[in-house]
């Protein structure tokens, strides 16, 4: 994606984007990158940035899928703030005193104003902080991963995937596209949208789409060539979102992913994958969506549905053939 | 249901009743009856009386089936409101003039007003209102279906079924009784629930006895007997419309009905039952829960989802046995 089309990530404030008359994500504004070269005055160091996640927020999400898979833990800490934000947006009120420990804030708009004073935007995660200075480098969720997997290398574990190979970049890209304009942006049209016209557009586009990318992993195990790329970590993060929140909160409810089999293997395939299903949380990810949108769930109420139990049964892919980590390995188990 | 756990049917007032601390169905206030001797005055005659429905409204769709499956269309004629109510409640604006031919009335309330000037409670619908004098006889949606099976048989069509068998009414009022309780008024309970506890209790009830009923239905293809009785019209307008409203809008959703092999067997068995499938409207029944409980739903959107299709596919329950009708035989179609 290029500049003019980088949008944020999670913000704090669902029911102000909700209130416009169409919904429509915020620009990124912070797009400095963690380069290998440091071109940006930020080189890739080990110990010295913080990812700053919510477990809840699908394009945090995927963060937390490459830092897993290139096996980053240890170059790059994480700090989980809490799935239900307040006024002042992302906060850290599940670490002890409610400060993250090691940036020593309360609230992630500090880190934003430590990089620019009235900073006048949104507060989004996922969040790259230079420890050091404690300023915000980066929340462009776009090109994030894209880095992790690129100009972060030298810091990859022994058998770290290739997330983004060079000679597939171009059909990654294209298909990347269209998952973000109908799936992972295209729920949120569909959720915040206050006129009928508006959510139905946005509702057909969604199982388009989900019809469309069907059919393409009926004969395929995964997205792009036969490993696992950024466009499965991409595509995950909106599917297993899906039923819990998006079909009912959001209204995307022609169909479950768990009644379209294709998808629903999919889906299991890779949540069963380490670095997958192992950075999913459903009840930051359920108690995010319907008790910070008030504007669509006024009384707060979070379902006891669906039955997640379904997610670890036997999904039969590997019978579609692939090597999930290329020439790699699959990350050790999480530590706890 | 002795009288002092009869409640009302459909209100006006989905809102009204959310805003209370807990979710509480009000008692039916007019609860004369219209039998074959005429003891509280109402004496069944044919052509005398107007059934007023919402096809929105499982109580109200409740007479409508037993309507179509006891012939009697000709002698009690009916009236259609609107799904979508406004401060003044049911409404007839789908006839012409916005005006109820038959009675001429424009609201509801005008018939309830005849009966008992400025009476205070609620709206509702089914009723049953007298032509002649303009005056409600009834709103008792728990007595009225009983009544047009055991009352109204001499204007009952040749071959109309017994759906309230003497030998059979203790098995069938126990039945009954465990799914109002848990499931015609569960699922308003969960979905009106103001509090994360309320709700659960009640979702937790809504699942527990669709499992125990789901038991039951594995081996027998109708709840009591081996014929349809009031017992499966009963729990089919529940059915009908649990995935269409109640497992998103009133968050029901551990699984769909379409996900219990036994229920939507057994849902769609019934569908294709003349004088079942024909009484409903998705339309009207999505349009009337996500347009009028703005409490719950306050953008108003009404959900594209989910795919109707599926109530028309085999059902395979012949081969359980039985006969829908006893010794009768099946309605005519719908007369347009």
């Amino acid at each position: 994606m290029n500049a003019t089309e980088r949008d944020e990530g999670s913000q704090g404030d669902g029911n102000a984007a909700y209130g416009h008359k169409k919904f429509k994500r915020s620009k990124s504004h912070f797009a400095d990158r963690v380069t290998a070269d440091g071109r940006d005055g930020w080189p890739v160091e080990p110990g010295r940035y913080r990812l700053v996640v919510s477990l809840a927020c699908p394009w945090a999400s995927r963060a937390l899928v490459s830092r897993r898979l290139l096996g980053l833990e240890d170059a790059l800490s994480l700090a989980v703030a809490d799935p239900i934000q307040d006024d002042r947006s992302w906060r850290f009120t599940l670490d002890p005193g409610d400060r993250d420990p090691v940036l020593g804030i309360r609230y992630l708009h500090e880190a934003y104003d430590a990089r620019e004073r009235d900073y006048p935007g949104g507060v989004s995660v996922p969040a790259i902080v230079d420890v050091p200075s404690g300023k915000l480098v980066t929340n462009d969720f776009q090109r994030i991963t894209l880095d992790l997997a690129t100009e972060w290398t030298a810091l990859h574990r022994p058998g770290a995937p290739d997330l983004y190979p060079e000679p597939l970049r171009d059909e990654i890209d294209s298909v990347m596209e269209g998952i973000y304009r109908d799936l992972n942006n295209g729920v949120y049209r569909a959720g915040f949208a206050s006129e009928q016209s508006e959510y139905e557009e946005a509702c057909r586009d969604v199982f388009r789409r989900l019809e469309e990318v069907s059919q393409r992993l009926a004969d395929r195990r995964w997205l792009v060539g036969d490993t696992i790329t950024e466009a499965d970590i991409r595509f995950f993060t909106t599917l297993v979102r899906f039923d819990a929140v998006y079909h009912g909160h959001f209204k995307c409810n022609r169909y479950k992913i768990s009644e379209d089999p294709v998808l629903w293997a999919y889906a299991r395939d890779l949540y069963q994958t380490p670095g997958f299903g192992d950075t999913v949380n459903f009840d930051h990810i359920k108690r995010h969506y319907y008790q910070v949108h008030t504007g669509i769930n006024p009384t707060g109420i979070v379902p006891l549905g669906p039955d997640p139990a379904g997610w670890t049964t036997p999904h039969g892919r590997e019978d579609l053939g692939g090597r999930p980590f290329g020439d790699g390995t699959p990350p050790d188990p999480v530590t706890p």
